[in-house]
């Protein structure tokens, strides 16, 4: 059967104090709409999503999922029937784009308590720590005779603990008749999602309810509630990691993206931050301080302390990288070593290359970006500049404090550096001069 | 009406087990008694300092607010009594150095219940959320009839959750005539302002309590209770960001400083430190591991990850500083980049300059300071030592790997590195005659 | 009374997930053996482990204290007997290789409570905060009549929170005979420790139970225990140096080793890493994101932020190391300063000698290390090369951007650049060939 999920991503945010759409705020290195529509995709054929007018930015980061855009806000029920024509044939199922941390197994059980023929809407409850204004669900236990706002709510109604945050599931005919059906009688003359429940009872319809933890229902209304959302998907992620064989000696100082993919007995310091896009081989260790982004690292390497890798770094097995090293779309062959204060940036280093400290590839010109190529077992001495493009060849050194800026053949040695000339007792006298530092 | 405050400063803190007077160990990137004197800056006319004998740093520190001497440390209401002649003409509030984290409206409804006219005395409760050996406030709601310490509390008195830790306002006239009626008849000897509540109530006089949040009125005794204090302001300062608009992935792993002003749509990475005197324009994004002190970063410029802005740093809109890069008392112009491994000191960078990896400012001779300029849309290629006082003017371009030492005339290309050498099979040589490596 | 502690490390600790042996996974920088090998050595004579097949790691670790294999894996009990022949004629006390945190007080207690007479056997016990499948100790308040496990426990038994983690003390005669006529009639077929208890009670022998801190009793079977274990140890090592007098600004940032040595009135700045072997002198402030290992640091220096100290660093009193600086095998003297984006290895800095920014060490030529030796008050310009071996004498000073090769006299200038070429107008004509850039 086609299911359908719809995303309703039209809200302003205004409480979010940016400029930006709430749902292309990020978590865990990706916008919250892109969790969702990663979670939907393993429970869905096709996936909405619906935008408000000036959304461009949340259309191009649904792609490919198709948009529709709302073009008045006229409330949740009215975002969702924007995008009716897109329901299928199948079931059809509305979640909010602010509630960026529900899984895919969790919408997967929304679909399937609808097929259990028992009830013909299906609705997503959760229990908040905290349950305060939420709206409450009301009815036997598994299913809802009605949702009561919190104002509208009596204290033994209040008591319950039992939560709406979104996330409705119908066949698409119901839900199309249903969305349809829902007014605005209400002070701000809104249509809101919640009457779903409402406008199924009264035709007689049973109404579900499937529950979730709190953390996968938690919404996105403020930038502390991103903060709070964040800091449940790293849990989340740095649990995951854990029960891989990850050690991490203080977890709660790495930050790991949605994509972090860890091996086996790796092993990650304190205060280590992963930007997406990043793939680390068995037995590596990351030290502290250690800032990487789209780059893969082979088993055994040693990364860090103070290392960044930027996109395009690829880290040989058993490689090194040092402090103050940051590589840029760079290779850094099988058992080489970049160990202290190195700039490495379109570079392809050979294998056991030793790159001194202070080693800089000169990769920009203020025109254009250039190579730097290094052989296997080369070795760059200290405090070397290397004006790309360039090569090194296998085995060739280079001496300390040179600027290379001509090839340089295998097993040769290169030098470009000035003469030392003494000036003996003109210290002494500078100080007579100039007075005494 | 002239209002006065009175911090009492004179304490040893002998549990801190520091040489340093316990009120200036520092909060928030500022001593103790700085965050008072602000808070009371806000509510009172005047505000006096008792500091003890020796003390010469904490009135340094106070300065320009005048200080008194407790020359003999004979107890808390002692010390309060030496500042008798500044009590002035209005209210008198007294509060104790080390309760750092009480706020300006606190203070300030401590006086305005006096004024409302049915108590001579107000005392500031709180409920701890382990209330222990606190004395408990004892009377009926909104006063208190006596304090009692925890030693001489019965069980029911102890069960009360309400306690004093300081903060006692009333009228001049009362407060010096109270002071002055507390004796020492007690087991230490001293005189203890907690004893206020005694003698007012002995004459008659009613004492109203005003509560505040335990976070509020959190003392410091000990180096543990200063990092509670400091996580306490951390915690206020971090949600006063959120709630402003600003971005923050993790603020558990964010310093602020009370005075780090964060423009909207700031977003800041996992670990990152701000020291005093920091000023951030909108749309700026400061990456992970990034330390800022006493700097300005206009709009739209992207710091870090690993920048160090040093005091007198001032970066222009949508300039660019990047990792393992240091920027002391220099200004970076609007579009400016320094991307990488670069110290820039006493330095002036044109708007769009280009400043490459590993370029120094040499300001420092061994006697002085010097300065370096360069102008817009300059190149400074990598791994350059810019010898100060030195100028590279307007679109001039520095090669890469120079030592500039002489004025580099605008639009004009300079070198100034040794010429480049090749030896052919030299290195294979030395791996013959050395062994392998 | 020659006392043994007897250590069971044979576990393969599957849920680890990992190649390395569960015993030497690591907390607080040293593996989780050498914490109770530590604890053991302040409370008993001698200490033996038993390891497993294969495991000669664990036996190299646990040198010089003897290790006994356990050929075949039949439970802890047949474990413990495997070693009956290092008993001796004391007390024996076995304990959990994965239970790390075990104090040495704890341990002695074990021994003093079979020291008082009224009891053959004693058990150490827990009151775990979710006791959840944990064995139940059963009897009078002290007593153990018996150990309930969890699968077999009454409701009323579950209920009760006083659980058995390991820890086991008897004299050796009974210990040995106890661990013999332990019976392997279970599900598995495993001989298990925790029958002690039902064997010492056939006897007719009394069992006394000493209580210990749930944070002594956590054990360790997988790496989020792992992780637990280590922020408990964090949380203990912390403690201790708040108490001693160090301000720590966050110190939920701060990670310590387990031989870290704080004198009074260190300040350590959030996100700081220490690895093994620290030592810090009074007065010394270490500022945010610096990593120190096997170090020294005398009063008053500055290090950081992000210094990173190799073992063999001795800073002298005074000294600073500022950011992106790197020490190993070096000594800096008093008052000494290297505060910018440098290397220092196998070096030699005299005292108030000034290291420039970005002045590397050239101290690998790739065959062998080389020292660097500077004299006292000497000046090394920014950006210098100092190719090992070499020396600059006392009050040198060294231009900056100079490659040094050849060694410099006490009082000299030295210089080793290239000589400044202007080409006025070449610029310009590069942005007309290249195009704007």
């Amino acid at each position: 059967m086609h299911n359908t999920a719809v995303i309703l991503a039209a809200g302003l945010g205004t409480r979010m104090k940016s400029s930006r759409p709430k749902v292309l705020h990020h978590i865990a290195g990706r916008p919250m709409l892109a969790h969702l529509l990663a979670a939907c995709k393993t429970a869905f054929a096709a996936t909405v999503v619906v935008t408000g007018p000036d959304m461009d930015e949340v259309a191009r980061a649904a792609a490919p999922h198709p948009t529709v855009i709302q073009r008045e806000r006229l409330g949740t029920a009215h975002a969702a029937l924007a995008a009716a024509d897109h329901f299928g044939a199948g079931a059809v199922t509305l979640v909010y784009g602010d509630n960026p941390l529900v899984t895919g197994p969790t919408l997967q059980r929304l679909g399937a308590r609808l097929g259990a023929g028992d009830a013909a809407l299906v609705l997503l409850g959760t229990r908040p720590p905290e349950p305060g204004a939420f709206g409450r669900i009301i009815g036997p236990a598994g299913f809802a005779e009605r949702i009561v706002e919190f104002a509208d709510a009596t204290e033994a109604e209040r008591a319950i603990g039992l939560c709406n945050v979104g996330g409705f599931s119908a066949a698409a005919a119901d839900m199309r008749r249903w969305l349809g059906s829902i007014g605005n009688d209400n002070a701000k003359g809104e249509y809101y999602l919640t009457d779903l429940v409402a406008v199924a009872r009264a035709e007689g319809a049973s109404v579900a309810v499937v529950e979730a933890p709190w953390d996968e229902c938690r919404g996105v209304n403020s930038r502390a509630e991103l903060a709070a959302a964040e800091a449940a998907m790293q849990s989340r992620l740095r649990a995951a990691a854990l029960a891989a064989g990850v050690t991490m000696t203080a977890p709660e100082t790495v930050f790991l993206a949605a994509d972090t993919a860890l091996a086996a007995d790796v092993t990650i310091e304190p205060h280590v931050v992963f930007g997406p896009g990043v793939t680390v081989g068995p037995d590596v260790t990351i030290r502290a301080f250690s800032h990487l982004e789209g780059c893969a690292i082979s088993a055994g390497a040693i990364i860090g302390p103070y290392a960044r890798l930027r996109p395009g770094s690829d880290i040989g097995a058993g490689a090194h990288v040092g402090n103050f090293v940051e590589l840029k779309a760079a290779r850094l062959g099988a058992g080489a070593k970049a160990n202290h204060l190195t700039y490495l940036g379109d570079a392809e280093i050979g294998p056991r290359a030793n790159i001194g400290a202070g080693t800089i590839t000169c990769n920009y010109d203020g025109f254009a970006k250039h190579r730097t190529t290094i052989g296997a077992d080369a070795f760059i001495g200290s405090d070397v500049a290397l004006i790309a493009p360039v090569s090194v060849g296998d085995r060739a050194i280079i001496a300390a404090g040179s600027v290379i800026t001509d090839p340089v053949a295998a097993d040769a040695l290169a030098l470009a550096r000035g003469r030392q000339v003494e000036k003996p007792g003109r210290a002494a006298e500078l100080r007579m001069t100039k007075g005494k530092r």
